[in-house]
Order: structure tokens, then sequence, then C-alpha cells
């Protein structure tokens, strides 16, 4: 079921590891195919390098295994949350990466500093605010999803146009159309985390990069005219 | 002798080179049989590229070798004192790893400020305060470990729920119920303390995360009813 | 055609992966033939391990396509404006790598703290100024060369002498007599970018090498009588 | 000449590579062959990749080359100050490695925070004065040379006792009592460097290790009675 799925959420996960975003198994990649509602997502706490495609599990979004022999993700309920709230999202990883998850710990957004950040998304990178006591109690991994889709909601953010964020105290979730951007998405919210930190660290009081830079730099990329890239 | 044990002790000590944690050939990792009170421990100063479970000793707990021709880790008497006060532990490793000596010799605890060390251990990596004159003159490793069991004595700290430590102006112990997951254990906190200190650089005044969410991290984990990877 | 010129600039591009200074596609490397006026640059948001030599582009001073089924890198006009105006530089390439972004990022000129910097250039890695609202909504990417070529005269550099700018909230420009020397003057500034954050981190107010260290450095390896190296 | 020498050095900078010391070509190693008074030391601006031990050079303690037909290092006449002033050395090396030349940059000594510092050399590790303008206009590399040997004479350190230094707005040198041993201390340094500006960035006003844990920490591993590895 879902083989070609499969083989790509397989390959998101492997890039996480690959590229050093998930040290020991912190980390999970799904996928979703959105004419079946089903999606793909890693086993809980399996070690990547036993890793195979076939041990992936199939989920459908009320959170029930369709598929597999491993008890999905701890996470799964948070995959489901954002899958629910955004159609356009194809692929979603949550990482511990060490800079994105230090901004997290310190409550910060990761500010744009530069066009690195503007070509990944207009503006900063949102911290999510930490969940509260009744949230952690209740349904955890659901309000996990749920605080990240309610911040995007109130401050007016597109999913698409701002593919990743962190939650304070927890770590940075990113997204894109499949699984395979969604990883890159979360390598590159770490990378520009820590370029962050850096730029922090030679000027305390750096300042943001001005909007016109910013939105060049994204829509050259992303936009309507984009001339970036292979068409 | 031991032979399984001889291999998965080997094994603990190349998992620290293999995951950095110890530079050159600082580190050691031993591993207990509890049935007949013999622990393994690698050999003092050997290079690991040269290293062979062979090579590695059998020591008993008053200290004693009892089979191996090369002298036991210089840090043997530590083992035998963490091995002799915590009956429920397995594996114990010492390193020099970067981040976690950075903290033993600042003299501070790593205070959790989020799930990924709440993952771990449900509050503070503790540092334990410096040897005193007294105990550096007299049985100088005994007493190292005799420090770290004081400590937690003293605060109340389980073993197995605390698997990690810092030794003031030394560096970090880390432990488990084998010597596998006291290796991981060192490794995990040594990425812990990586993001913290990041998390300093980004706020000097970072909160720690609300002990709601380290215990629900931690319970979700290793608490009875953990849901956290594969039963 | 060029077929030399092709493999050099191949290799320049790869040199930048391999000593990780482009993360994901974030680089390109261009080199020039002279006497035809044409150059070969990376193709646009082409994935580094799928390009091939056959993937260049060649371009001319104007920046029309001569060769090549790809769209050139969309930073193509920054490195025709720079070929314009520095007929001394054969190789061109564009980083963002991460500590000469993060002082791009800060606004910051990279001080020459000591003899590694002052090896490879006589004075400050210089910080250009940002682009105008205008110069961003003209023609951006001819104008981010102008703005270099401008600080460059403004301020009395010549290009082989400093051999690596950065630009105000983008990133690290490098260049050299040719594409093999472009990539490792780029892998050369985030060397001493690197030393320069730690620098001030150990000492806010470290002091720049004195004029008269850094120009015994640089005159030994580059000046008339220069004795380091094999001649 | 001195086959076996010229392996022992050729491996000796292969491990400055190996363990990321010498980016670029920045580093030399050398041996000394004290019956001959020859020693063997690395040519001048030579890629590593390209290195092979047929290519190293023998010279004199007068500088003179005796065998090879490259130039040798340019920093040969430091060498020879070391080997001259101290009959104890038998191997030199001097990296631009990142953190211990950040320390050299700042002009701060490393100061000893704890044991793994404390296991290669009982104190800090001196940041030896900057050349003045009289010295460096002069015999540049032999006044490097001396600056070391008189810093270490006046302040009474033995060159054994404490192998490696920086020098202000320069970068590390360090030696042993042959190459090998001078490429480990070397990378004992730059490993030793990283964690004090970690200790450093953990609290400021970090506190150096009491001298009654540095002397014990010195004294097992390399005193009259040092127990530490394998007799």
């Amino acid at each position: 079921m879902l083989d070609e799925l499969r083989e790509a959420v397989y390959n998101a996960n492997m890039a996480l590891v690959k590229s050093g975003l998930a040290p020991l198994t912190w980390g999970n990649a799904s996928g979703i195919d959105r004419a079946s509602g089903l999606f793909v997502i890693k086993p809980s706490g399996v070690d990547y390098a036993a890793l195979r495609p076939k041990h992936l599990v199939v989920v459908d979004l009320d959170g029930n295994v369709v598929e597999g022999d491993l008890r999905p993700s701890s996470d799964t309920p948070t995959h489901v949350a954002l899958y629910r709230a955004w159609p356009e999202v194809g692929g979603v990883v949550h990482t511990h990466s060490t800079y994105g998850t230090a901004f997290a710990q310190a409550g910060a957004s990761i500010l744009c500093y530069g066009t690195t950040h503007a070509d990944f998304c207009p503006g900063a990178i949102p911290c999510v605010r930490a969940l509260t006591r009744e949230e952690v109690e209740g349904e955890y991994e659901v309000n996990t999803g749920l605080s990240i889709v309610e911040h995007y909601r109130v401050n007016g953010l597109k999913p698409l146009e701002h593919p990743g964020a962190v939650l304070m105290h927890h770590g940075p979730f990113a997204w894109g159309k499949d699984a395979a951007s969604a990883a890159v998405n979360g390598e590159i919210l770490e990378n520009v985390a820590k370029m962050a930190v850096l730029t922090r660290a030679i000027d305390q009081t750096a300042k943001e990069c001005p909007a016109y830079i910013c939105e060049k730099h994204y829509s050259r990329k992303h936009g309507a005219n984009a001339y970036y890239g292979q068409s």
C-alpha cells in the first residue's frame, strides 16, 4: 500500500539523519497521500540504522494505524493536526536539530537577518508559545499541532510561505508540499538558525534585514515571477 | 570469561569514539555482570584504533584485576564506587566530551530548557562539587565516585532517572542499565549540553522548561505508562 | 566550447560543496576566458549531486547565454558586473557560508586579528553596504555587483589584494585569478570569519593585528619578494 | 637519508590534516635526529593531498637545506630556534587551528579550567607576546622562535611540561619528544582551547581549576609515579 510514498517518506527520514538534524532517534518525517487521506510515518523510537521502508506505518487522519506492525511515532497526532488544518501540506518533519531547538528553548523567534533566510520565508521563523498545563495534561500531541495551527491562523501566516516554526521549550517543526521538501525545509531552518546565533554573537543589536530586500529574495525564488532555479 | 560482556563493553567504548565523545584516548566505558560481581573495562591510555575486545580488563568490585594483561583504566576505582553504590546500574562511561566538560569546568548544572533534555531526565543534569584537597590527596579516583554518589543521596536523585552528571573541574560521567545505554546516555548528555550553551547564547536569561512539560516528556518515554518507542 | 574552463569551473563548484561552503544549493562559482570574453557558470538551483560539467552554462559579458540548456545562476549579472569592472579577475564565487554570512548579516567587516587573515589580505575583509530600495527594485543582481565594485573604488582596494568581501544582509563573494583560486579564497574567508567570531568571544575588545605584522605576512606570501610556497 | 624520520614526519603532517588542525595548507610538522643534528620538515605551501614522504626537506640546525628539491616551510627558522634552545625536544608543529588561533588573536592565555587541560600541562597554556616591529622587520621567523624561548626562560617553564603555546596575533606552536607527540600535543591544545571558550561562554567568571587538582592529574599521567597508560 502506498509503496511510492513509503519510499519517499523513508528517504525523507534518512535525509534528516544524513544532514545531522536527528541525533540519536530524535526526529520523524511523514508524507501524505491526499487522495486516500492516508499518511506514512516513521515508527516510534526505531534506530535509523535499522529502519527500512517496510517498517514505516500507514495512518489515517483520525490517527488510526491502517498498515504496519510497529507503533507509529509518538508525535503522530501532531502530524494529524497539521495535515487536517493545512490541506496544501504534503509532508511534515519534526526534529530536535541543535540550533533550531536552542531557539525553541530560548522562546525566541528566528529573526530574518539576511537573504539566506529570506530565500526560505519572508520574515521571522515564528516561535510558537509553550503549551499550557491543561494542554499538556490533555491530548498533548494533538495540542502541540493545534498550537502551531493557532499561531499561523492568528498571525495570518500561510503554511507554505512560512514552512517551519519552533515550538517553545520543544523544537522545530517543518513542512512542505511533500516529505522531501519538508526535510529540506527542516535543514534550511537549522542552517538559518545557526547563522542567526552567530549574527547575534557578532552584534547583539544586529538589525533585521529590510523588508524590501527580504521580499525581493523571497519573490525571486517563490513568487509568481520567480526566476531562481529551473522552471 | 564474560565474552559477551566483553564484546558489549568493546562496542560501548567504540560508540564513544564514533559519536565524537572521546577525542584522543579520553574516555572509558565499562559494563558489569552482577551475577559474578565482575566488570569489564577499557585498559588505560590505549589508542582506540588499536583496541580489540581481548584487550579489555576484567575487574572485581574490590578493584582487583581478575583477567587481562593490560592495566585497567586509571578511573577504574570510580567505576567500582558507582557499581557498589548503585546495584541497578549495569554500565558506566566517563568522557571528556566538549560541551559536557565545559559545564563541568564552569561548575554549572545543565538546566532543563526543553523537551530534548526532559526526554533524558526530569530536571537539571547535576554538577557535582569539586573534590577537596584531602579527597584528591587520598584515594582520588575512589573519592571521585563517592562524591557523585553523595550528591545523588543528598539530593534524593535516582541514578537511572538522572543517568548522567558532570563533576566540577573534571567532566561528564554517565551510566545506564548496561554499557550500551551508558554510552547512549553520554551522547545525549553532550547533545543536551550543546543545546543549553546555545540557548543561553540566544538569551542569557532563558527560563527552565516548566515542570509540567518536563514531567510529561519524561513519563511518556520512561514512565509506567510510557508510549514512546516499541514495547 | 571552452571544455577546459568548463571542467575547472565544475571543480570549483564542487570544491565549494566539499569544503562545506555551500549547504543545500546555496552557492555558485564561475570562471572566465578573457580571450573570448565568455565565462562559464553554474546553472540555477541545480543539486550539486546531479551537477556535471555539461550542465554548466556559457555566458557573455552582456549576460547572454551562449551555450547551455539550463538557465544560468540567478546571480549571473553579479558575476558579469565583477568581470567587467575587474579585468584582472578570472574566477568568482558566491556562497552563503555560515560564518561569512553571519558577518554580512551583522553588517560588520571581518577585522584582521592575526596572521592567518593577513596571509589572505592586508587588512579587514570589507562589509559592503546594503543595497538601497531603488537598487533592489531595479536591476538587483547587477547592482549587487556594482555595490561591491563601488566599495573597492571608493576605498582604494585592489580586487586581487582583497579577494573577498561580504555584502550586508546577504553573504560572501570571493574571487581570484581563476575559478580554483576563487573557491580557495571563499574557503579562507570562511575560516578567517570563524576565527574572528571566536576571537571576539574570548575578548570582546580584542585589538586588530598591528599593521607591521599584517604587512610582513601578506608580503612574504604575495609580495614581490615572496618566499612562501614553491616558486 | 633519515628514511625512518622522514616517514614519521610525514605521518605527523598528515595527522594535522586528519585532526582538522591544518585547514588548507596552514601547518607544518618537523622532527629531528639529534645524533646528526638534522631535521625533516614539510615543504612550503604544498597541498597535503599531494604530499609524499619524498617531498620532505632535510635541514641542518643552521637552517641550510641538506637534502630535498623543494623549499622548506617558510617557518623553518622558527623550528631551528626551538630545536637549538631545547635539546629535549624532538618534534615541532605549527598550526592555525581554529580555537588555538582565536586565543592567539585575542592575546589570551588558555587558562586551566579542568582536568582535561591538566592532563596536558600543569597550568595555563601561555600566550607569548606579539613580536615588535624590529623583530618583524629583522629575521622574522627566527625571532618568532626566540620569543617563545624567551617566554619559557623568563617564566621558568619547561618545554616538555608545557608542550604548547600560542603566539599573540599568530597561532599555536606545539612540540614533544618526537614529531608524533608534537602533533598529538597540537591536537590536545586545540581541544582544550575549544573547551575553554565554551567554559567562558557558560560563565564569564569561571575560576581556574585549583592547583591541587591540576597537579594530581598532571602527575598521575606524567609524574615519576604516573599510573595512567601502560608502562
